[in-house]
Order: C-alpha cells, then sequence, then structure tokens
C-alpha cells in the first residue's frame, strides 16, 4: 500500500509552499509523488465547449482525457473520499501520497505552524503528528524541522515511510469489503495461491499477485 | 470488466454531439458511463496558480482535486495509454466506457459518417465495426441507425453489451502483467480461493473475491 501523509496547518501557514520545497527533493531522490488536495467548494477543472467538457455536461460519470504525457481524470463521487479511498480508487504507480489539508482524516500528518502567524500547534499526539515543520522551537518529543529544511524533511519521510519493505501483505476484498485476516489465514491464503500461480508460466517468481473472481463458475 | 465502445468517424462528423445524445439516454436507463477522449495536443486542465497547478509544477506525478461531488486527477504517463490501460489504471463504478475516436485501438466501433462530408467509411469489418450512424442508407450486414436515433443506438449498445451477466471471470496479475489463463486452471483457482475464502466471517456468498498478495512472506 501506498503510504500517505498530511501536510496540515492553520490557513495561510505555508502549507502549498512547504510542498513546492519537499517534492522537488523527493523526485530527485528517485520517488514517484501524488499530491491529494481538498477543494470544498468545487472546482472546474476543464473549459467550456471543449468535447469533454460537453460529454461531462451530457451526463458522464466520469470523463478521461488521455494525452501522451498526461492524462486527466475528472469523475462523480456521492460524498467526500478519504485519503484511504482515494488511493484505493484513484492512485497508483507512485510511492507516496502527500495531502494537503485533511486534517480530519487518520493519515500521519506533519504540521505547519508559524510562531508570527499561531499561538497553538493545530494537532496534538492523538491526531498522529508525527513532525513539525516551524520557526519555533517545540519542547516536544515529535521532531522538528525549520521551515526551509526541506532536505532534512525528506530525509526523515525518505527513512521513515520509504525504505520499508513490504512484506507478506495479503488484503482479500468481498465484493468490495475488506476481509479482515489472521496470520494463519494469511499464511495459508498465500502460500496456497502462491503455490498454484509458480506453476503457471510467467507466474515465478512474483512479487506482487493480484486475482479477481467475478460472478459465478457455471 | 466494463465494456468499452469507440465512436468514430472522419473530422466533423458529428461525434461528440452523437455522444451528447447517447449520454442522456444511457443514463435515464440507470446506466454509469464513463467517456474517453484523445488530445494530441495536451490539454490545461488545471488553472495557473492554484495550489493543485502548483503541486504538478513542484513536480508530482500525480496530483487530485477532491470535492465533495466531483473528484479529479492529473497524472503523468510514459506515452499513450490503450483503452484497455486506461480502463484497467483509472475507470470504476461506471457500467459503460465510451471512447471518441480510438479507431486504431482493438474495441468494437459505432462509426458516424455523413453523406454530404465523407465518401467511404472510415472502419471495415476488420476494425471491429459494430454499427454505424448516418443518413445515409449503407446496403451492408452492419446494422445502420439514422444521426437523430440516440433511442435506437442505445438500445441496441444496452442489448449487446449491457445486460450480459459476467460469469466465472477471473483475472490474474503478477507483478503487474496479466497471465493467460486456460478454463482448467480458472477453474482450479477459482474453486480454490472460493473455498478458503468462503469459510471467512463475512466470505459467503461473495459475487466478487479480490486477493492482493505483496512481497515476501517470512
Amino acid at each position: 500500500m501506498i503510504p500517505i501523509i498530511s501536510i496540515v496547518g492553520k490557513s495561510d501557514s505555508g502549507k502549498t509552499t512547504l510542498i513546492e520545497k519537499l517534492l522537488p527533493e523527493l523526485t530527485r531522490r528517485g520517488y514517484r509523488v501524488a499530491t491529494v488536495k481538498h477543494d470544498v467548494h468545487g472546482f472546474e477543472v476543464d473549459r467550456e465547449g471543449k468535447d469533454s467538457w460537453r460529454h461531462k455536461q451530457a451526463g458522464a460519470h466520469t470523463v478521461v482525457i488521455s494525452s501522451p504525457n498526461k492524462v486527466a481524470l475528472i469523475r462523480d463521487v456521492e460524498r467526500d473520499l478519504s485519503l484511504e479511498e482515494i488511493r484505493e480508487k484513484l492512485i497508483q504507480d507512485v510511492d507516496l501520497i502527500i495531502s494537503e489539508g485533511y486534517k480530519k482524516d487518520t493519515q500521519p500528518k506533519i504540521e505547519v505552524f508559524r510562531k508570527g502567524k499561531h499561538k497553538e500547534l493545530l494537532c496534538t499526539k492523538e491526531d498522529h503528528l508525527i513532525a513539525i515543520v516551524s520557526d519555533k522551537k517545540f519542547n516536544i518529543r515529535t521532531p522538528c524541522f525549520s521551515l526551509d529544511d526541506a532536505k532534512g524533511l525528506a530525509s526523515f519521510i525518505e527513512k521513515k515511510f520509504l525504505t520499508l519493505k513490504r512484506e507478506g501483505d495479503v488484503c482479500l476484498k468481498v465484493d468490495g469489503d475488506g476481509i479482515p485476516l489472521s496470520p494463519f489465514v494469511k499464511s495459508i491464503l498465500t502460500k496456497t495461491i502462491k503455490g498454484m500461480v509458480s506453476s503457471l508460466k510467467g507466474g515465478d517468481p512474483a512479487r506482487c499477485i493480484e486475482i479477481r473472481i467475478d460472478g459465478e463458475e457455471k
């Protein structure tokens, strides 16, 4: 699963600016990063009159615009998606997801704090605060980085989230809902499936196996 | 798997207009439709200066903008994606995908043809042409619909693509690549996994089972 980190902070604390500094630092190290931004007011990402805009106006649930170097997708949702849902439904091929905001979500958080603008931190330990980026020294155990130390913060993120190898991770969903698995069941599922798949052409070695079974077999 | 249909035709034949007529007809019948449009020239889907635009400029591989009623995603790709890749990587929660264009792709095609503008059909049977929408009568076996018969065309699409139940469909991927499966292997995979899953709490009955196994089990 792709790790998610939320950059949070009161308004005007410099969240976007911090992300702008972090992204080149992480991409320079070879990581691909996705960002997620919440927009309460809705947004316009397509231009009136364009074919894709006309498709959406005519009732398309999802519109995809594809070009040789980038792809855009606009789709309807029934409610705000959580970061986990966004990861699951939309994001692929990246090493890390950084959200701007999403203070109420359950993901690990880095708070941006400016002493000239704010009095108290937005997050507590209960909010899963893992680091502070600020021009103030805090006397707490949470790691602190100065506002211009994107390098230090990138190293912290790299160490904490990007060098861990996932091992024996099994995810099972039935009709879209995750099924909790005990270590014993994980092990029996993994070994049985790996055993079957390894005897297929192209099935060995396998770092990641994905299977989807739909409908009734006759 | 979500069925894909391509609306093709020479330039200025009225592909977007046909899609604009088809979409309300299909959504009225309760189907969710995604559309795909190719844009050779690249596109701008975000506005300069917006936070999400700044993320992309700073090097984000993927940018997601999320709101309570719609979500947008812009991501880098290394080359033009095929319709199958777009379906697999990006599209969910719809019943049908309609592409505008993509004549070279292998999906079933509906050609829009105007006798005042064109001399010959763009597609042949080899292009997997399944219907023609035109103001001209064609003396071929392929079903023809008039330019304003969105209802008739929607019924044709509905009958051909939307009322088939998927049965015993198994998809296996190893490290991202699909592995071809013989009916025997499909059956053994399905029965073994269904058997194991059915004994788990929440695992029975199961219309769709998805499993992802990552990394090495220790």
